[in-house]
């Protein structure tokens, strides 16, 4: 088995990692986005400047996918933003840990100064451990602030690292 | 002198609160807009829904304003966000603070279970005063997320308050 690839794809490829996107939001327990999120939406928000997504694949097919943007604009773009989603099947290979890593230097390369996560749902443990390792800090703790689908109002985390 | 009026306004009177906009965001100091954001975007960010955008005035002249909002999409939108601004010239009046206790009554009446501020800029002592005496909690701190026109890099504080 090859090794996975992560290369950056534009809105004309993104069908490609849609099916991932949609396992990832059915699951109702890690991501923000309505559950019904539609693929034009979705699209827009990963692949339209200044957001840029990035798909790690094999044999071509996506195993994971992350989007890097300003997490702010105006006087706060400084400060990139990260979303990862890895394939149900896929997990458990370090595909998460690859995606993180490639995205701090893309921030870095970009001239981003730090990298922030707004909405780290505080039950995602595996998530939380991960960014932990990879030099995160939790910043903030904001109460109930996800509607988790089987655990109801659960604490999201804010984590930062500088780069 | 009358009482100040707080009201809904749409698109179509958004140019009223420009003036007010640019004299706040020239001062780089407690907002992440950009200094030069045009008015197109601006009021688009205002006043498209789910955005709403309210102003206090008095005999036709506008002392502040706000704009609600959900604070997440998807399965985080129950958690209302408040962005508040008040004339130069209209400070220490209690605009602020009737706006802001407009805005939590707007919002609980929408169906909002929380109120949430992203970038409350730490140097901005009277806001963070102002906010904690409306009940609002610091639940994080970002370190040096806000390029601040006089300070340089300034830690930014997320808060919170249930509604």
């Amino acid at each position: 088995m090859s090794d996975p690839v992560i290369r950056e794809i534009g809105a004309e490829e993104f069908e490609r990692v849609w099916p991932l996107f949609q396992a990832v939001l059915a699951g109702g327990d890690t991501y923000m986005y309505p559950p019904d999120l539609g693929i034009d939406r979705a699209c827009a928000m990963w692949t339209t400047p200044p957001s840029r997504c990035f798909v790690s694949e094999r044999d071509g097919v996506v195993l994971g996918c992350y989007r890097l943007a300003p997490n702010q604009i105006g006087l706060g773009d400084h400060v990139a933003n990260g979303s990862y989603m890895v394939a149900p099947q896929a997990r458990g290979q370090g595909i998460a840990s690859a995606l993180c890593e490639h995205s701090l230097e893309q921030a870095r390369q970009a001239g981003f100064t730090a990298m922030q996560f707004n909405c780290v749902v505080a039950s995602n443990a595996i998530a939380v451990r991960l960014w932990l390792r990879h030099g995160f800090r939790i910043v903030g703790q904001v109460p109930g602030a996800f509607r988790h689908a089987q655990l109801g109002p659960t604490d999201i985390y804010v984590m930062h690292r500088a780069l």
